[in-house]
């Protein structure tokens, strides 16, 4: 490639260091970009640049935020005694988009996963506590994923967060909606047998 | 989504325009985006800006460059006749990838399609008959894709092109490297078939 710009080499390289991103699909936005108009990359480049300099996390919730604390940890709305706890501030913004949960978040910044060396004092758990303590809390959702990491961290809190006197739920594991039974894993399956509902 | 920063649904919605990423990709990338550092977000910004910036359309190819005219063009070890036609700059790229062709290029800008009113004089062809009529070209080979628009705009540059007394070739239909024949759809079978070589 000795004969082509270095700023697109660069482009590329740049691109193709994104989560989900070959070095193919980093060629194709590469030329993308070249092609924008230049008000449509300045608003590209201020997005970039205004998320990275604006965005905090919420000293309540551990959420990302633009006003400290955040909007839902503010809103007195959203104080109605459901505490949602998620792995990731990405989560909170999932769950949101559901346009329902209209309760309070908690974002533990990751998974307890001894084998990386995530204890529970690498997550924001002290401050969780403290929030169950100070009794406007009445139930607490443990929304972490369903996988291994998920599991053991919900299955953690759940032992230290009971005895505080607030009811621990978990998210219900079942079929997705819109799925096909063909396609579902045993577990999965066994599952939803497992939690199955009167009708 | 009221509850959340405008900076972070404004840089999701960009990233969803790029081509390829949706609604989840750019969730996804958006939060990649704020947990990767400071300085590792100004080189990702700074690679767009100066590709933006820096890179303009080569006077004599139409490829993308950086200086005018571009490496390829004004390097003496590449005048050795051949000359590649390309519809777009990112195959420039593409075929440099290849490390082989040690020729030059002419990019098109695009592929004929009378349906959304591209004709001959909306792509770079007359610079092109003006650079074969110099006399420093011994052989067009024609690079466009092995699609409907690339194949018409092929063969209406061959008929505009031969007359001038170059060689004009056309790069080889066949069942691509490490393919599999069951894959390989019936025309191009034909193809490779038609095109068959003694071995």
């Amino acid at each position: 490639m000795a004969d082509l710009p270095e700023q697109i080499t660069t482009l590329i390289k740049q691109l193709a260091k994104l989560p989900g991103v070959g070095q193919r699909s980093a060629q194709r936005l590469a030329f993308h970009i070249l092609k924008m108009s230049d008000s449509d990359t300045q608003a590209f480049i201020n997005a970039v640049d205004s998320a990275k300099k604006k965005l905090i996390k919420c000293s309540i919730c551990g959420g990302i935020t633009d006003i400290e604390p955040c909007a839902i940890c503010s809103s007195e709305k959203r104080k109605n005694g459901l505490l949602c706890v998620v792995a990731d501030p990405k989560d909170v913004f999932v769950l949101e988009g559901m346009h329902e949960f209209s309760g309070q978040y908690h974002v533990l910044g990751g998974t307890l996963s001894p084998m990386d060396g995530v204890t529970p004092k690498d997550l924001n758990i002290d401050s969780l506590i403290k929030r169950v303590k100070s009794g406007e809390i009445k139930e607490v959702i443990l929304a972490t994923n369903p996988d291994v990491a998920g599991e053991a961290t919900a299955s953690y809190l759940c032992d230290v967060i009971k005895p505080l006197g607030v009811r621990v739920t978990r998210l219900a594991y079942g079929i997705p909606m819109g799925s096909n039974l063909e396609f579902i894993d045993p577990l999965t399956l066994s599952m939803a047998i497992e939690g199955r509902r009167d009708i």
